[in-house]
């Protein structure tokens, strides 16, 4: 098959093959057992300052650290056998190769990381730690592609693209589902997005077991391209996107576009200054420790771009994996 | 009645009345209204690393940040109208101010909090937020106590001494009812020492549970009156106490160190620069913030000085007031 048809029968699957609810359900199972069932927090003060009732998801405690752990398992747990056996590949330097290479581990198969030489040594020992091979590259997104896809002929792996893949959406929304399962109805449903994978699954999930609820994904103003190519109604990929929120610089997936433009009530944009803000408050009221990429919902409160007065609003917390060496940058 | 007699009769009813089992079940049944029955969290990872099985009881999410809200508000709540009525006192610029405002604005009476001039901003503003008078003094503890005793004459409030008192010993012997009752059976109970108020309330509830189990206390080696007095069967005060583990300056308390010879069953002592390895292992994997005399515990695993091979361990977070603005000198 030549590399434009395949590209042709790949987005024609992508336009048939959105994930449903029951795709969230079917995955939810699966990973249930490799999975944590995350808490759920409050905060007396943050409810009390901002006037409503806010339930934080902390995927922090999530394994790896992250959501990310979600997807990762049901892309891996949904391989056949047969391509299982030849080991999963990504390239990245985030939370999604950690997530990978625990779950590849869990299941007795390989993981292939592509990473560029200039990723800091926290992260290439979380994903050594976790028995990945680790392919390292150039810095730059070209040296990533190419070099992900020689390990990929040589090794005949399955690529696991962080968030632009049918099973990691449908992972990712198994997050919100237990929010839910766990504490009813909601007016408001928060989430921050980057490429758009939780943002994807959060909003089938909500729209499916709460149709009245309003879904609102955040974003920093430095990579701003959900904004942009939400209400533009085409996608507009980030050009240098630049904003202490690191995990959230990717440009949104096709899938995950498709998905939101019917899905996502609306997205909103917050300054850096909000999410140092809103990380510290967390920080410090609810003595918990997530990265700068989970305090852009609340970011948006306190911006007055949502209006939660006297609204049940749930937020997924995002992650945890914070570098405390680069901490002064924050505080 | 002359001071040395009242003096005298002060001491031989502590002698003779010690907090007891049933004092806690007691307090506990007073306070559960008011505080939270804190959740417990375990880590797969320091697990590992240890080759143990530690719970973690976080008192980092009690109200105030610290379990200190336990045995204040027992002490509040345990006094008779007429005294209430006349409001609480204290001396302190840490925890136990603000648990003892706040459980005082629980039952509406006045708190009068005599605080150094010098006390950090963010210790005075919490203070005040919960709505207690503060009355500022030289920063000695000379000029604290006679400040104190003035404010007393004045007012008529009751001293609520932070941990040489019977009733706020037996609030703080909660934590680690909850902690059995909710996980069953323990090896060892671990828990940071200071001027022994948890210490001794968790003997005493722990030894009345669990019999056989082991209760060791955990002292920075910079501040290690605890360890003296306990391995001298007398009482040696600090003298000019240094340690990053400011909860844990103060020296022991008669009333504690009466319970503690007889309830608890060693006391080890460990480094600064444990400590903060200690924290950053909590704050990194477990991905909450605890103050460093939360740590004060895990760093004696670190050290090696309590054999946790394999056995079922819990340890008492006490608290997660830590200042972000200086968090430059732990990292």
């Amino acid at each position: 098959m030549s590399n434009e048809i395949f590209i042709f029968e790949l987005f024609n699957k992508y336009r048939m093959q959105l994930p449903t609810f029951s795709d969230i359900q079917s995955a939810h199972n699966r990973i249930s057992p490799f999975v944590h069932r995350t808490m759920v927090l409050t905060s007396g003060s943050l409810n009390e300052i901002f006037n409503c009732n806010i339930f934080f998801k902390c995927e922090n405690f999530q394994k790896v650290g992250a959501f990310k752990f979600r997807g990762a398992s049901n892309a891996v747990l949904n391989l056949s056998d047969e391509k299982a056996m030849k080991g999963v590949a990504t390239h990245s330097s985030g939370n999604h190769a950690a997530a990978l290479a625990l779950a590849a581990r869990n299941r007795g198969i390989k993981a292939y990381v592509v990473m560029p030489d200039n990723a800091p040594d926290i992260k290439k020992k979380a994903v050594e730690g976790y028995g990945a091979e680790i392919t390292f590259c150039k810095p730059t997104l070209e040296a990533r592609e190419s070099t992900l896809a020689k390990v990929i002929e040589q090794t005949g792996a399955t690529q696991i693209h962080p968030y632009n893949n049918f099973d990691v959406i449908s992972g990712q929304g198994t997050a919100v589902k237990e929010l839910i399962e766990d504490y009813g109805s909601f007016d408001l449903i928060l989430c921050p997005v980057g490429g758009g994978g939780l943002l994807a699954g959060t909003s089938i999930a909500t729209k499916n077991l709460l149709p009245g609820t309003k879904v609102i994904a955040c974003e920093p103003v430095g990579a701003d391209d959900a904004f942009r190519s939400f209400y533009n109604s085409e996608i507009i990929p980030s050009v240098n996107p630049n904003t202490i929120a690191d995990g959230l610089l990717t440009s949104l997936g096709i899938l995950n576009f498709e998905i939101i433009k019917s899905k996502t009530d609306q997205i909103v944009t917050v300054s850096d200054q909000s999410i140092i803000m809103a990380m510290r408050m967390i920080w410090e009221r609810m003595k918990i420790i997530v990265e700068p990429s989970s305090a852009v919902p609340l970011a948006a409160i306190i911006e007055n771009k949502i209006d939660v007065k006297n609204k049940k609003t749930g937020i997924i917390l995002s992650g945890g994996n914070v570098d405390l060496n680069k901490i002064s940058n924050y505080f």
